[in-house]
């Protein structure tokens, strides 16, 4: 119709893997009618979100146009899918619909947040379809690394977007629906595929999960003392291979973590999985020969609290490793966990436990797909436009390139980056504000409210307060009082650095003007300056400084 | 003779993958004579170590016994080995002995703190040899990812120590001494092999500097746009194979970073290398065509002020990227460092910039032995012990296995493990303690001293300043005075976070009894406990607290 217009906007997720939001909006310009795909977190680090516990997409753009939010969808119940909507919902208030596994972790979450559950509508895989505004959207069923995974089939009066959500071509996922050849072959005309593009720089096709039971089973078969196996607890199908693998050689599972039992309760109560071996207490382990058990642990990606971790410092409910056992990785390290990953291995190494990891055998697959399945996809679907999401610049890009090389407009289109779907090529038509939102305790702060820039400069530089005292004739009263945090308390001139800074602080005050000392902005910022410059000479650091002037005048 | 014995003992490098030093003494306890190996350095990061500028072992043992020491050894010029000469000399003064290219990369490093350079000796490799204390020491060249490696035949009167060094099997370098088999099975009776440990978990034989050159070669030749490479510096081998590709295709190349300028002029005046294509200079390359330039750059590891990050961010001295542009990461990784060279790769993709790293071609190999290059070693050496050095605990145990699956007594000695050598097996007799010393800023601080701990705090916790003013008779006067600093404005009740804090405290102040007020450390502890009380009541966080007392009685 003239003046309306199909458009895609992602607002998290497309430039980064994580925090997942994507926007389609349907109608004239300022006055669309929207749907909402995945409400995602993404997690903080020391270097540039230091005391951050999770991080959002910056919403206010929809949360703006809230009224004209008709629907919410949520692929599957990955954190970075998932995480967000508790957090967020309260701005935008529009249904949700996920299937049943995806619902229930759904729903876990909202009640984290006062609410009852029932923004939640479960909807089943198509085809049962959902009518949101001018939307008519289904849930297709696509494997992947958690139970229930699913593309969106997104019926639009300018044809059909697919959404894969994310995905792999798995024929045998071992839980799950198998992925689908003929019925993706047979989506009929699509106009637009918007593509998982997390692993498009690995060249090989990529494997099935069910590729790595026997080589579990056979490490599991072969160990002496105690297993431990960590893996993403979300990721139900491998931690029911390494139960199975447990079971098979004779071993009791113990589930470790609450993350681990979470899931595998949320698989039972939805019957996405239905057989899964009995498990015994930690309590009960403690009474069975460690030759004869196996932990399923949480914390593959080496995070501090989780039990791998806990158990690489010491005991987890009463629980500990040993010279002899084995750890297994059943996982891959996420960039930037690195070194947390690296410091329980080598915690591990030091009480002489083995480590296998996905290095050193096949014991995991990835839950995405490789560069030639997204190939494959590209011909199954045979999309008239490919906009690649999911994955940093480099790999929308990358993914675009394949696009391209493949007959198929393809787009780069990262976070707000507005693109119209409705005529022959895709277009950009507009950039939107989007950034991020910190949950920083309680409390939400923008990315750019420079709360963390703040903490991330006491870390760099540390920390100096100095306190006046200003008696009601503006004259200084006593001496500056200096504390140092955060450095060294000596320097170059081997005496105590606050006390040489209050030394300083001390002659200025004294030769200071009376009209520097009746301006609290001059005198901080001239106190300020001299123990950033004292500082630097004796400890050749500028420290961040806080100024208390207290003044006697009322 | 009876109650000499012959000691190792590891400083720094054995349980990590940097800041190598270790130690050999000989004599009778508490008598020893000592020589050290290496000096070397390790580099901070945000999780651990933040605003620390490098980090050096913790030399205090030795340090103690500065007058037992008699040598210092210096392998190869890579900052994990020398980096430390200039910081901690002071401590130690003893002669420093090494080939002429690191001894001119140890000269450098010593002027900067001062000194005039004439602590370095140079010597040549095998046979020459230097007499220190009960030691004869020769540099045994070996290939490794720098010119002029080498390895320590370390004689003593129990027998035949060899140092390895970091190493990897190489026979075609392009620039230095190739391996030579023949030579290293020829080393007679050898009681100690202490080996580089790093590659372990690299199962297929390691591949030559030969091998990248024509790949590279490729790549350049089929470029259309400028080309940027980057490697690490001090691999002058590479740095060749780079611009002699840029040359072959009609391109002038350009040294970008002063690393990368002072490490070519440093195999130049030292003869280590003595072709190197004539270069053109940042302000010449303005005026060449793109598609005829070459840059070679700093900054591989994505290091923030180093040329490729720079030119990742928009200009760096002149020169930009643009659209078809292309550039190659000839380097691998580091664990620890994948975040910071994606965020390179990723400014370079926004910009329409190809790149290609190791994964994506084979244009880079390792300069450590990989697993059967290590078993070579042991083939070819044939010790009577193994001692894995350079590595991670997992990577030391690891070698340790494979040599005694090989037949070699072999014993995991991280650092502050003493060794003696002098039995029939390896004997650990004594734990040194050891640890980390901080440079930051100007100031060496240790570890352990809480500096940087409270930096972290900070950056995770934010922080609060409190001033009050307590008068004469020990009232307290005026209200409380709140700072925040890397903390919300506001929490909970929508009021400002500062606010709440004070009036909190000047309600505690108004009930608190004469003998809490007058005594400044109870006062400045329930303080601090309301403050990060209420804080947590309003924005979820505990503050570090730092709190000003004021009083005006003298």
């Amino acid at each position: 119709m003239a003046g309306e217009r199909l458009v895609y906007l992602p607002l998290g997720g497309a430039g980064e893997v994580g925090m997942n939001m994507y926007l389609y909006g349907y109608g004239r310009k300022g006055s669309e009618r929207f749907i909402l795909v995945d409400m995602g977190v993404t997690f903080p680090d020391m270097d540039s979100t230091p005391g951050v516990d999770l991080i959002f997409p910056d919403i206010e753009w929809i949360a703006d146009r809230a009224d004209q939010l008709d629907a919410i969808f949520i692929t599957h119940a990955h954190e970075d899918h998932v995480g967000a909507v508790g957090h967020l919902y309260e701005r935008l208030k529009a249904p949700i619909y996920a299937r049943k596994f995806t619902a229930h972790i759904a729903r876990l979450k909202m009640e984290e947040h006062g609410y009852d559950g029932s923004e939640i509508e479960t909807i089943g895989a198509m085809p049962e379809q959902v009518k949101a505004g001018p939307f008519t959207v289904g849930f297709q069923p696509i494997s992947h690394s958690i139970p229930e995974s699913s593309a969106l089939i997104i019926d639009t009066p300018d044809g059909r977007v697919v959404h894969t959500g994310d995905f792999k071509i798995d024929e045998t996922p071992i839980l799950g629906e198998p992925f689908d050849r003929q019925a993706w072959g047979d989506l009929g005309p699509v106009k637009a595929l918007v593509c998982d593009s997390t692993n498009v720089f690995s060249m090989h096709p990529g494997r099935s999960e069910v590729t790595v039971g026997p080589n579990i089973e056979k490490i599991v078969a072969e160990a002496q003392g105690m297993v431990v196996a960590t893996t993403f607890a979300s990721n139900i199908a491998r931690v029911k291979t390494l139960a199975d693998a447990g079971i098979a050689a004779g071993r009791s599972i113990v589930l470790l973590g609450r993350a681990m039992k979470r899931m595998i309760e949320a698989g039972v109560a939805t019957g996405v999985i239905t057989e899964f071996p009995s498990t015994v207490s930690p309590e009960e382990a403690r009474d069975i020969p460690r030759a004869n058990l196996m932990l399923l642990a949480t914390g593959s990606q080496g995070e501090r609290r989780a039990a791998s971790a806990q158990l690489s410092r010491g005991k987890y409910q009463g629980l500990s490793l040993k010279e002899g056992d084995l750890f297994l990785f059943s996982s891959k390290t996420i960039p930037g966990n690195e070194t947390s990953v690296g410091r329980i291995v080598n915690a591990l190494s030091e009480m002489g436990v083995d480590v296998i990891d996905d290095k050193l055998a096949d014991i995991h697959v990835s839950g995405h797909a490789n560069r030639p399945d997204l190939q494959e996809m590209h011909a199954l679907v045979k999309p008239q436009f490919l906009i690649p999401m999911h994955g940093e610049h480099r790999m929308l890009r990358e993914h675009a390139k394949l696009g391209e090389a493949g007959g198929i407009a393809s787009v780069v289109a990262p976070n707000g980056t507005m693109v119209s779907l409705s005529g022959n090529r895709p277009e950009v038509v507009e950039f939107v504000d989007t950034g991020r939102l910190y949950l920083d305790g309680s409390v939400q702060v923008g990315a750019l409210d420079g709360v963390v820039r703040d903490r991330i400069r006491m870390a760099l530089n540390g920390s100096v307060v100095v306190g006046v005292l200003i008696d009601e004739e503006d004259e200084p009263l006593s001496d500056a009082w200096v504390e140092l945090r955060g450095l060294p308390e000596t320097g170059r001139s081997k005496a105590p650095l606050a006390d040489v800074l209050e030394e300083e602080v001390g002659q200025f005050l004294g030769r200071a003007n009376r009209k520097t000392v009746m301006d609290d902005a001059k005198l901080e910022e001239q106190i300020s300056r001299i123990v950033r410059q004292s500082s630097n000479d004796e400890i050749g650091k500028k420290p961040e400084v806080t100024v208390l002037i207290s003044r006697l005048a009322v």
